[in-house]
């Protein structure tokens, strides 16, 4: 299965800045074996370039729209008004005041137009990828086993670390 | 159909008092005729039966879960935790900080477990429901025909509240 | 001069409950007699009607573009993005947050496309449409004084302020 | 007195990377005598490590649970709903708000469920362990000795910073 | 048992108009039969008073002390500063910021003086008490069980306001 | 003494609409018999009147300036950079933000102007003038001894709020 | 055409300081040929510098005024009282709040008196000097095509960084 | 005249730490040779000590009192409470919250006990020195001539500033 190929979630960034933020949805999804792409487009710089790629999406078989972006973040909210697929956003902190604008310009959507928002900044791309996993493993045996064991890992990681953190305060145990 | 056999939305809540906000999802998710149920159960209150909800819901067919909370609104985290399925978070304006806690408790979910937020009160709980119907839209035919209808009356809806603000302006016309 | 004709001013609002408010900005711009209109679009429930009221606003002689809009306010920002014709945009208080949401989607847009940003509410509505007579007194020798005249009635306002509580205070005077 | 055997207060904490914040929280408890315990687990990643932890930590012979967590920092309130004991919650500044996020999402519990909260980061974590000892001091005389003595010792610690100051100033006094 | 007699927690408000959130608290206290007075004071227009109370608390038999304050919330802070008795401080919503200033003034305590904060307002009136219980609890098993009981109560209200709501959803079953 | 001859306290405001709240201030400084005046101004609407007033204060006899107003709160900003009097600051909660643009537009003078700031409404109104009793105090050994006498008094007010509160709590006492 | 004579747009700041990130505007201004002037004082520290410069402005030619400034950022207010030439705002980080002190000194202007406010520094300040450019476009042809070719080249830049990234992704290809 | 002598500005901090922001506060006070005192005292970890200073400070020739403290700033208001002289507070940023949690806790004192609050931090500390010249200054024809001439000095350290710009950007001139 080739990347670039008929991908079903396309990760959309505003900046190429944003890159290594929205890398951890990228490596959730290469983990999980999801075929992706990785979009650039802005909602101000390049609205046309936007469009096209909303009303495109769906037909290229796009099942899932990750969008990041910071400031004032229209990206996703502009993308889910021009395609019926779900997209689910991650504010970005790029200004001085921590995210809190782009939290807001892409949580606060008004009712018709859905933007499932994720926590600012890596967390929140890590969990927008694991969010898509979720969705996609309702249809697919196959990943839902891959999820639920992902999920067990997390537990017993967990416990790792308590281990880790036991021997760095006794030593001597 | 009837609604209390096989849901596949949960629209689940804290408090009672919450109902008249969450309506707002159980509308939608009857518009289109999504088989659902309502759930009340509380993460700090009720935890073992929330834990039950959580780990069962999956069995019992439930697809998707929407979860409406205020203040310190762990109940849709709290559930994301113990089941496979995507949790959609509607934070409610419960407390005298206009929902600001409620937002930040459901939306600054740590990498690993993520949980879909909409706004604050009424918009969200709608465009839950709606987003929703977007991801069951994905595998139903007939379903996205009526959310591709949906979204096109919004467009038309617009141009009649046009023409209703020109006559007020301009009742001469 | 008829205003449905040849509006050199479009104030634009997300929905007809904003109209209360942007009444501000529409009877300052009667004051001054600004042919102008008042249009009624939506960034995320009518894009279509959106993109096509920016690209062809310069063409029909519209020369400066007002915009009012709250939760998660893109409209300003999704307009300004599809013209080259200077935005104003007004924030409207419409969620429990106050106003900072869509203060800060407003605002806070990235370096390219600006959106000139007014006070949240009624004042901002009121000083967009003074902002934009500024801009048209540049080149209207007429208009400059009419500003001029408004500017100096606004410190005699103050002077019949000062009377009336001079007055509340020590009526015997 | 061996500190894994018997503790009477357990310090939990969300990940490994809390632990240099939470040492505040230990090394006060190192300093009164007070047998403890460090414990790690996840409201999100570990969800039945956390209800076992919190369900069987009164049987252990715990009294206390001081909790350390930061984001959408559930795990204090989640622990609270499982057990009787008082839990006292340390918000952390884990994400690009400040703390903020933990802070309302450790202190607005509803009605019903108590979480103990303290200030943001380390003053918190070392007055988590401060409060934990006025509890328990309130039935052991002698721990009430120290603590009355550390209390004191405080106000003797200011004299001598005054010192150092005055030196500072005027170094030829 | 007579409550004016040996209480053993004070609940201090800073004015008489915080006394029907205070209330909350003074409920919960007298359904768990725990002696108590309430206690009016001022950090700011009566520090003489609140230094004495401070000072002779222990001595008179408190155990804790609640404390409620709106604004520049000092009480609880200045309370905790002068006994070695756990203080628990209340947050009241008392200006036009909702309450955050009195959140801040009260839990953003520096190292060595704690206050334990609650929930701003009657949430947070309500936990101080329950909060007051379980430390009792630690070392009184009659009123651990009666602990255990409301806490299980509160599981069973949530099961009846289910059907509640179930009615009014479906009132026909 | 009349009021309106040499006024040493100036009490200027921004609108009549901020009078009611800045009659606590001059309550206080009737109270006190101190001279004061009541002027209305606008940082904005009436610069050159704005600009007059601060440069002929202190000629005029004028001691100490208080200045009310909400919004982009300058005027007491604009006011303290043209007079070398102490000027207080009372930000008034006159927009949709509870106030924090006006706390914030008063309080965060650059160094080399001061203006003391006062909270929020009718609390900051009644402090800044008892600021200033407490500034003329220092030269006034007669209206030091009243200022003594208010503070005294207001310790005295709390004990009757207990007794009000007892009373209601034990009306059989 | 020399920058220093006939300055049609004046770039104000509070502080030298604020220099780096004001050149944002600057040199916005210098590509697109527009004469301009930097100008520096302060609304506190020479409010008779910032008065005559006002009032001066447009008698000079200048037909914009862009102001930085940050803190309680009286500046773009106060000369914007003084002078019937449109003023752009330009909210600047200066102090430990992230420029939202600075933000809303600047935004929330009254009604009267407007002031085009850009995000909080560098991108506002470049946005300043780009709606400055849609101004002046709106009566210089040229101007309005050199516009157009920036906008233009905005979404080509886009194109630019999507093959950056995408190279970046996928070397191989 | 020497320092420690009759100090007639008391310059009150919480913690060692807080001197470097404080000198800003010192070297107003020198410069103007306002005979001044460093003092650390402690609201929480000192309260005796803090009750002591207040109390005796007028009797000690004190006129005016500025109190520099960070996070839940209780000291400046604890200090006005037990004290008939002016206190002035500088709200310092001391956690992770920027210094909102002292500038709140500083100035939204309750009615009856005013605390005159200067900006967060640096600029902060040296206008509380600056606003204390101001009163000083009323009852002292000397130090007022030397405050005309500090303020007449600002306006001019802006004309070299201005020319330092121009040179920078025209280094040809």
């Amino acid at each position: 299965m080739t990347k670039k190929k008929e991908p079903i979630v396309s990760v959309v960034m505003g900046s190429d800045s944003d890159l290594p933020v929205m890398m951890e949805a990228v490596n959730i999804l290469k983990m999980f074996h999801i075929p992706h792409e990785v979009y650039l487009t802005s909602a101000h710089r390049a609205p046309e370039r936007t469009a096209l790629f909303a009303k495109t999406a769906q037909k290229r078989g796009v099942k899932i729209i990750i969008v990041g972006a910071g400031a004032a973040a229209h990206l996703a909210g502009v993308i889910a008004s021009q395609t019926p697929l779900p997209v689910i956003g991650v504010p970005l902190d790029a200004t001085t005041l921590g995210g809190l604008d782009a939290l807001l310009s892409t949580l606060q959507m008004p009712g018709g137009i859905p933007v499932a928002t994720m926590a600012v900044g890596k967390a929140g791309a890590k969990n927008a990828a694991l969010f898509a996993v979720r969705m996609l493993a309702l249809n697919d045996i196959k990943l839902g086993k891959e999820l639920a064991a992902y999920i067990e890992n997390m537990a017993g990681d967990v416990l790792k670390k308590q281990e880790k953190i036991q021997n760095a305060l006794h030593p001597e145990n």
